[in-house]
């Protein structure tokens, strides 16, 4: 297993600059792009050169030391400095609005800053540095720990269904989703996995096809409309996906398409898992209902590798998310372990050990 | 509506040719390929220039006619040529499988021959250009009935979602499922088409959007993992789909993607429906286990516009078709007529109509 050889968030605080692999260029090249402001960062979020739901929250916590490296660069100062400072993170909280994790990152930098308050600038990057870190490092154990949870799941010789990428790639290095398969195969097990290709972005065959087969795990693509023949076929013996933002009452926002997936599971009784870590949870959300699903440029759906798959002046839906009901969702694998039915009780232990 | 412009199939017998406007250029260009031999058109079958069940029916009536042209050009003679055409025939018959109309068209073509045994090459270049003829026009008179059985089914105001491409492009002129919408829109009834875009090969983004456009009827693109949340949100209030074999107990295969748009339908109680002529109903076959699933190249998934889209080595499924269970679908429209269930009694009476 080499999954490590990938790193998809690079800090490098010498260079004053943020590196990311830019996964829009993927499976072709390994190329990666240098964001040394938070406008930067921005529209790396924005374009989808780093996607994933806790790779965006890593990323904007990098982001915000960015903001603060930026004061001095400009020149900021005088009294005025932190308005710059909050608008700036405001505007990187709001670049995407349906997984929880960016807003969260945003806001646990805002807080050290908060528990500081006499900090100047200098001061401020010093300790945001430490916080980006951090919470760097934190994704990477917290994944592995639910990559832990999650492999004991899965069966040697095992055929497991994903969507989207919720790997090395989504995170800064193990993955969510894919974590539990490579802990399951560092385990010995020997595991196979289908990859939706996920429309229109094509994560699954671009992404998860590459991080999977570069970590020696044999995988196979199918088009996202294969999943009921392959699941009434018996297949895939489980569905593992990531997610966005899970409200309290385990309703889960993930990447278009997971809805479609979990209703087939269910309906061929394959177990539908969602890996994801605690920071996914969002307890002020009582259900789906109130998570914001993000809708993108219709061009996503209607171009291809730059050439029109559509006639000119014809719309395309482009809800880049879906949300799964919890009732079809078999478990959550996080840090803390693996959280069933029924999740009015569960997740409320889940909420006290984290204490929200 | 001026869906009679687009004409997919051209037979030209005074130039010994037949022009197919070649599906795989479309949105892009408008361009027809030109067959003059039997293989030519079995390589314009196979590469799927032309596609669509009944569309490859009528062409390859016009197969077995080019075969006979070419007897002549070739310079067939002597008593071999009944067993060279023949062989011909059974390789144009054989060149995708799981469409009932292709071999139906041959065996029609080869029945009318078996009706005049002591006909030379001549003789039968007349008899079978005027069957081919028969067979195209039919076609056309079929499909018109069709929709007008299956426009009364539409609503005023209706979204409808379909799958791949079950129009113009896929018959000789008017379409089964789009031939359904195009009737109630000359009813006067305004109806708006959500098609799914239809992976790998894109039917339902280059050629229902583009023939739907330029019918003048609305249509809006999905990609086909949005199905769920659409339904769900309640932005199509019918299903309706072509065939490309239909067994005796209703079971159909059609596209793949048509099983899952076909149980999401159920889950959110949309009314699905299957538009096919009667010819592609296959009574020999008793139920979906019978119908052969092609298999196409994995390069068809792995590969977008000339460009890959997954990482080297990496295998795909590519399975072309998918079989619907009869109990999901709310009714058959013919150009008999709608057939409901119980399908065990309506298709006995569809059987004993057409005398098979």
């Amino acid at each position: 297993m080499n999954q490590g050889r990938l790193c998809p968030i690079i800090p490098e605080p010498a260079e004053r600059r943020l590196r990311l692999l830019d996964q829009r260029l993927l499976p072709e090249r390994e190329e990666y792009l240098c964001c040394r402001s938070v406008d930067g960062l921005i529209l790396a979020i924005r374009d989808m050169a780093v996607r994933g739901a806790p790779a965006i929250g890593v990323s904007a916590a990098w982001g915000c030391w960015l903001a603060a490296l930026e004061l001095e660069e400009r020149g900021v100062v005088g009294p005025g400095w932190p308005a710059w400072l909050n608008a700036q993170l405001e505007k990187l909280a709001a670049v995407r609005p349906t997984a929880v994790n960016l807003r969260r990152a945003v806001e646990r930098m805002r807080e050290v800053w908060r528990r500081a308050p006499g900090l100047e600038p200098p001061g401020l990057i010093v300790v945001w540095e430490a916080e980006a870190w951090a919470i760097q490092e934190e994704d990477i154990s917290v994944n592995r720990r639910l990559g832990g949870h999650g492999a004991a799941l899965l069966d040697d010789g095992d055929t497991v269904l994903t969507h989207c990428n919720a790997g090395i790639l989504a995170t800064s290095g193990f993955g969510t989703a894919l974590g539990v398969i490579y802990a399951a195969v560092e385990a010995g097990k020997k595991i196979r996995v289908i990859a939706d290709e996920t429309r229109p972005l094509l994560q699954g065959a671009r992404l998860s096809a590459y991080e999977l087969k570069a970590a020696g795990v044999e995988v196979r693509l199918a088009c996202d409309n294969a999943c009921a023949l392959l699941l009434s076929r018996g297949l895939a013996r489980k569905a593992l996906v990531g997610a966005d933002r899970i409200a309290a009452n385990g309703d889960t926002a993930n990447k278009i398409g997971t809805y479609g997936v979990a209703l087939l599971a269910r309906r061929f009784r394959v177990p539908f898992y969602v890996a994801a870590p605690s920071s996914t949870f969002d307890f002020h959300c009582p259900d789906g209902t109130g998570i914001p699903l993000e809708e993108r440029p219709e061009q996503e759906v209607t171009f291809l590798g730059g050439g029109r798959i559509a006639p000119e002046g014809v719309s395309a839906y482009n809800f880049a998310f879906d949300v799964t009901p919890a009732g079809l969702i078999s478990g959550f694998i996080t840090e803390y372990g693996v959280f069933r039915p029924p999740y009015s009780r569960s997740l409320r232990r889940l909420r006290r050990k984290i204490g929200v």
